[in-house]
């Protein structure tokens, strides 16, 4: 908004409404909201005093026109959250009637992926010991030119080390800074190694960061490493998608040109560094605070990250390049934590079966387990794992993204505004994510929609939509089941319910991509039960793990034959457990090892190689005949 | 020159003068010098066959108008080359009568330096053993996809080894060297560390870099590490003097501004990696097969080139940042020799007795001398070790660069065209490098030349120019001694005189210059001497180390009392000792140890903080009375 436009509206009044408390007002127009709404007693923070120095007194345009965001708004909020709508209200003018919400959450987008509810030590009994010790010491500068020294060893001495672990890049600074705090010093050691030496006591500041590289989403979360606590999470989606949404055309790309795999690379730090920066906004904590980090991801992820060529990770017998876990330090991977900050990267047991598949072990304790127990992995390349502390089998799922809401007409992530719920009875009735108006469906509700369809024999079991018997329907779901050109389709939403501005509809096509995911999943559960000779009846348990398992109903999975048939009660949700397990691996050093022990255990079954999987496959693919 | 320039000459002969052989052709006006002197029957090789592809059939311009550099002469030869005169004899024809140099060496400015006609299997009796392995295996490709297995395990399993040491940036590459040998490839490692793996069989490529950091000049030495043969070398200045002629100065530059350290660190890294390509270019050596480089210097060159704050250095106590040796990833310098060869820097005694003086003692075997020894690294930054297996003293010598010809009116680097040697009886007699028409005086000409101004009574013993007793001497000497304007001045070489261009005269100021610096190694020298209470007839042998060492007259290094008063007899250059003990580390882990357990052995004197130093500095500036 101009300067302009404020004076020529300057003396009338215009109304704004604001969120959460939905009060509206007049208030004069051109003053900022921040003023508008604090004159009216409504209480916005504006930690920097409102001038365009903090994110605190942000609002989101909810109604009316989104004025053009100031440089202050580009520099606090960034270009992502100004294209979403946000705006420091500090900064804008009401001119036209508008509504907003205060201070919304900075990262919406982690909204319901994470489990960023779960605190590592409620999911799992851990004894904390990162590793990373801080030491607060003083330490005596030279002060006689006879006494052969260096300020080094002056260091090594007080903290009774005699390590030559220590960077280069520490030593750059550590003259001045042993001189500027007057020789009191907090250095910061991982096992054998100096990671950061800072001037006076910040003993306090010892934080971690856990990665989860999924081929379609992306998660880190911030742990303080002495507690265990988790401080903030993020969560978005992976770029590499734009260069392909399935691992094989990501590794296609990375063949087809060096220079692909390193634009791969660049895109996938590039997001782990936003992320950073994210989490430190949230946070209050510093970069330089974080001293550790753990990454779990499949195969092909961990190697893009590490710029390793993946290409014969996708050709039989995609035999993995390396498999051992590895620590670098964070500047070589160019991740803008503390540069001495040590990245770990867990094991990989196959090239389908990857560092992520060893966290879900890990964190869902299926290796300690007395009877056997299943762990499915949902995600776009999901891994079932099957098995107790006699042994363990592992094999891939390539499920692809439509359970993530990825190539599905109106298919979203389980984001602010997703329809995450469904129940079909004589008519629809959604649920969205927020309880806001809906703008697509995400994978839970997707699943409780199929569930419905075939319950109401609105689809069969071949996954069909029944448009030719339609007539049998109640007459207010008859009306949803349509052919527009050569395509059936099932109009979930019109324009106008629940609020809605446009369609929200599920194609057959959309249905056959379900239908591929789900028989990847269940096929592959089938498969190792066969090759284990384990029968339904003998397993204790199925967790089920990945972004959206805390929001899928189990009663629809069940129905549409996502997961074998067990009583309800067997089947446990189990959250995004390869990020616990990165989580644990990240507080705890002896779940780090044991990650090598596992991964060294987990016997990996190729499905394709196997002759019964083609049948079992296509047979997965169906929907089971009945509830 | 123009092609224009080519028509309007064409049809007439002009004169070409090739030297060595002195040979003055009448070559056909518009003729690329190759062909003109191979029409004549002179041999000049031209590699690629004359398409300005190579560098063989180089040429300098004696005599005439050098014509303006082809492109090609700015790629195959560098500015630097181009500046100096140099141009490739296929690409330039003649028009007006020139002469020129066949094959003039790549790099002249390395021309007496060096020391480079020593190999270092001739000074010490090393065992070889430079810690670089290489062995050629044939891995065999994971074929099974059952078998659980990756490339790099199937590649440790056949070298025996279960190393995780291996950077990522060799796992970018491995999927790719391995199946493009059909797995035949050289490992190298140096320790548990793999260094690279290489397609096919590339045993025999084993190299390693002796570099030799000094305040004003830098020596690179590139070794074959089985025999130890020296292949190449190049010595340059030091493009930190821009900032700075000595250590104080650069610290204070340093000092100044944060980023003025990283401006000192890219200079001399940049100068490096210069060396590496002329190493490269004259060796035919790739980069690549670089595996280890040994790196000696003072302490704050050192410092500098890891980017370490040097500030405190050069304050009291003068205290390092650290003593111990390093050793890091030649890509964490962004050294261009193999990105992974280690860089190994030995260790460092105190502020201002850096690793150059550890590997002065390394390689003058001082430390196992059963009689007393004195060792004397003359530089900008020099430094004096004394004593035997026994025990060993050592103090700085910060003789400025006088001796290397820096900072003196006429003086220059030991290169082509200097006058290395000076005698005077009744009239002056002179001698230059190359024999070629004297451009300026390098060091051991000006000890010569004030040895001689001595005996003749030009000066006395305090330096001062007897302008007024001039008329007691020879008339051609006579002559020579001159006030100009306030300045007492010697005229060495008038204009005309031996080819001279221009004058060449040595100033009062110059003489001052040198009185310091023979103040600040004599007095060392004595320094040690007293505290070590060994007195002049206890000394075994002095052994005199560093860049001109070669060239010096021992005779005027006496008159002059550069070094003390000893029998002709007892005083041995040593060569560049610095960098042979760089080689000699180069070539034998057990010798790069060894430097580890002297500089813990030495025992640093400091020479400002004794009493008795100011006296006896001032002595020594003076010259002694007699000869």
């Amino acid at each position: 908004m101009s300067e302009g436009a404020c004076y020529h509206t300057a003396g009338m009044t215009v109304s704004l409404t604001v969120l959460p408390d939905n009060r509206e007002l007049q208030v004069p127009a051109g003053a900022t909201i921040l003023k508008a709404a604090q004159a009216a007693g409504i209480d916005i923070t504006a930690t920097c005093g409102g001038r365009g120095r903090c994110t605190s007194c942000r609002v989101k345009f909810l109604r009316g026109t989104v004025p053009p965001a100031t440089i202050m708004d580009e520099l606090q909020l960034g270009a992502d959250l100004v294209r979403e709508g946000y705006r420091l209200s500090c900064q804008c003018r009401v001119t036209e009637p508008v509504a907003v919400q205060v201070a919304p959450p900075l990262d919406e987008r982690a909204f319901q992926m994470l489990g960023a509810d779960r605190s590592i030590r409620d999911v799992a009994r851990v004894v904390i010991g990162a590793g990373i010790a801080k030491q607060v010491v003083k330490v005596p500068l030279p002060r006689e030119e006879h006494h052969q020294t260096s300020d080094l060893e002056e260091l090594l001495g007080v903290i009774g080390r005699t390590t030559d672990d220590i960077a280069p890049a520490i030593l750059r600074e550590l003259p001045l800074t042993l001189r500027d705090g007057g020789g009191e010093v907090t250095v910061t050691t991982f096992g054998r190694q100096v990671l950061a030496v800072e001037k006076g006591d910040t003993a306090l500041m010892k934080f971690g960061l856990a990665v989860d590289v999924g081929t379609t989403s992306v998660v880190s979360t911030l742990i303080e490493l002495e507690s265990g606590e988790q401080l903030a999470s993020v969560a978005s989606l992976n770029p590499q998608a734009v260069f392909g949404g399935d691992l094989m055309s990501r590794i296609a790309f990375a063949q087809f040109n060096p220079v692909n795999l390193r634009k791969l690379q660049t895109r996938i730090i590039g997001l782990l560094n936003q992320h950073v920066e994210e989490i430190v906004r949230q946070s209050g904590v510093l970069a330089k605070w974080i001293y550790k980090v753990v990454v779990v991801g499949n195969t092909c992820m961990h190697h893009i990250l590490l710029g390793i060529d993946p290409s014969y990770v996708g050709l039989a017998p995609y035999a993995p390049v390396m498999r051992h876990s590895l620590v670098l330090p964070a500047r070589e991977l160019f991740l803008k934590v503390n540069p001495e900050a040590r990245v770990c990267l867990l094991p990989i047991v196959a090239g389908f079966v990857g560092a992520d598949a060893v966290a879900v072990a890990l964190a869902t304790r299926i290796y300690e387990s007395s009877e056997v127990r299943i762990a499915v992995d949902i995600g776009t390349n999901g891994e079932v794992l099957l098995g107790s502390k006699a042994h363990l089998w592992a094999c891939s799922a390539p499920a692809g993204p439509a359970l993530e809401g990825a190539q599905i007409r109106h298919g979203m992530r389980g984001a602010l505004g997703a329809i995450d719920r469904v129940r079909i009875g004589d008519e629809v009735e959604i649920h969205t994510i927020g309880e806001v108006a809906p703008l697509g469906i995400c994978g839970s509700g997707i699943i409780d929609l199929l569930a419905g369809m075939l319950d109401q024999g609105i689809i069969d079991h071949s996954g069909l939509i029944r448009l030719e018997d339609r007539d049998r329907l109640a007459p207010r779901l008859r009306e949803r089941v349509v052919m527009r050109g050569e395509e059936r389709q099932f109009i979930l939403v019109r324009p106008g319910e629940a609020g809605a501005t446009g369609e929200i509809v599920l194609t057959q096509e959309d249905i056959r991509q379900v239908q591929l995911a789900k028989g990847a999943i269940a096929s592959g559960v089938a498969m190792l039960q066969h090759v284990a000779g384990i029968p339904s009846e003998q397993i204790a348990e199925l967790m089920l793990a990945g972004g959206f398992g805390n929001y899928m109903s189990i009663e629809s999975a069940l129905r549409i034959g996502l997961v074998p048939t067990l009583p309800a009660g067997k089947i446990r949700y189990v959250g995004n457990a390869a990020s616990l397990g990165a989580q644990l691996c990240l507080v705890s050093e002896a779940e780090r090892q044991r990650a090598d022990r596992i991964a060294r255990g987990i016997e990996h079954v190729s499905l394709a190689a196997h002759p019964a999987f083609q049948d079992l496959f296509v047979d997965c693919m169906n929907f089971p005949r009945r509830a």
